[in-house]
């Protein structure tokens, strides 16, 4: 049987000496020239091929130094069933380097419609170790995921206070006398609570943004038991060091996403030495939260 | 260029003098025994090929009397890229039977990776006309789904209030005197003031449950121009005389969906009769809705 997910998640923090999780948001547009052949960026089966090579390069890059990735699983849809063709290859990539596989696809549905999501996105072989998913519609939308995470040792990260500029809109409405992403952080206390696992993590945790310190600090407060997904470091402003407060002292508790930051670290789309430029990206941020977390650990990758 | 999508929709209702959107949320150990060959249900090629065959049939037995199906993606995504395959057949097949798609994906996510849900799911050649939104990120990622909807044509319906029963715990906060859906239909609102068409309704509509009549009476009006799209009719145990409020007096304004009450209206997997009881169950509610809605045009399938 698989063991529970926050208990891998924290297994692979240890042993790789890194809470860096690379984003896989595949953009055919800023790929290296030597990927880009015919119909990439039209043709859909082109492009599907052209992202599941950009990914496993990637992941052979990154592999050393992260210790999941996270495919945002928008870049695969727009190009259709071969894009979520290549989405599935990604994760079987990723599980053959070792790398656990968040699938950003932050759905949330009636609960008959979440046990098929649950179903595809948790349970199904080849399936993703865990997901995001949105809160909007309450306990019997969550319900389901949390069952088939129990099931089949998956994780979810429950959107509670993301990093983009206009989250303000309804995650920071106070009710109560307290900010509705405040109420869910209490909600997804209470989905987890029967999926802490031996590191003293819950299998359910939360996706938490880095671009406002003082709230992730507050979050952290209020989800003791959760493993927090903080996006928002890199491309989206949010600094390495803003984040130690994301952590407990074992350096456990809190993985970092950067997506754009190490994907397209080359720059300019010609430049030969791209995958070095991607692992280089990937060790230096794996190393600013390793400082920021105070983990003490030897890192796996040089 | 492609009219807007809710004065396209406006054309269906009163074409077919139908406001039935009927749900396709194919669920393989329903299906009727003729359908059910060797792994469907397990195998992910068979199953999809199972589900084209089903949906086919019943957008055949359907069309007469539906405005528009709504396509669940949770019961796709379970069987993986053959499953997602089948959800763009279906919604082929629609499209030669002259009904809209409300394609039901709930997606919602920050701005650089909504345009990516919006390109793939409303403006990739063969993509559903509508879809329906998670607002939870706010504003920003909104506007890309609205920019691709004015580009194309397309529709979005915002999630304002659910019709499962947990949608209280986050929806029904009170923030400043009104409840969180309250303040999102005041979004929704803004989101689509630049979308208004002919017959004065915005392509930017909302989600709006059947399971509490009152609270639908009260988004009506905080929403005067935005098409209501209303599940939870049937199944969920709403009742069609408990919606006229949402119709305006030409019968636009609304469209219900019912997805099992109609799509396994045979009950018995063995029924040979199958077809004429999914064409009676959707003749059945369509009458149910023009009574409620006041609409004095011709039905157009008997």
């Amino acid at each position: 049987m698989t063991a529970p997910f926050a208990d891998r998640l924290a297994d692979a923090v240890l042993t790789k000496g890194s809470s860096l999780v690379v984003g896989l948001d595949p953009d055919p547009a800023r790929f290296p020239e030597a990927l880009v052949g015919t119909g990439v960026g039209s043709d859909r089966e082109a492009t599907a091929a052209a992202i599941l090579a950009f990914n496993t390069a990637v992941i052979e890059e990154v592999a050393p130094f992260a210790c999941a990735v996270k495919p945002q699983s928008a870049y695969y849809e727009a190009w259709g069933a071969p894009g979520v063709a290549a989405y599935e290859a990604t994760i079987a990539r990723a599980h053959e380097a070792n790398l656990l596989v968040i699938g950003d696809v932050k759905r949330g549905d009636i609960g008959s419609t979440a046990t098929a999501y649950a179903a595809g996105h948790l349970l199904a072989p080849g399936s993703a170790d865990a997901i995001t998913v949105n809160p909007y519609l309450g306990t019997d939308s969550i319900e389901p995921f949390v069952k088939a995470a129990q099931e089949g040792g998956g994780g979810l990260f429950i959107l509670v206070r993301t990093s983009n500029p206009s989250a303000a809109d309804i995650q920071d409405l106070q009710a109560d006398g307290k900010a509705i992403h405040d109420h869910v952080a209490g909600l997804v206390t209470g989905w987890g609570a029967n999926t802490v696992g031996e590191n003293g993590y819950s299998s359910v945790g939360a996706v938490v943004g880095a671009t406002r310190p003082q709230e992730l600090a507050s979050l952290r407060e209020a989800l003791p038991q959760a493993w927090l997904l903080i996006p928002g470091v890199g491309a989206q402003g949010g600094k390495a060091a803003d984040i130690a407060c994301a952590y407990d002292e074992r350096g456990l508790g809190a993985v970092v996403n950067s997506s754009r930051g190490i994907l397209y670290a080359y720059g300019d789309p010609g430049a030969s030495e791209w995958r070095a430029a991607i692992a280089g990206a990937a060790r230096t941020l794996r190393d600013e939260l390793a400082e920021a977390s105070g983990a003490t650990g030897v890192q796996q990758g040089t």
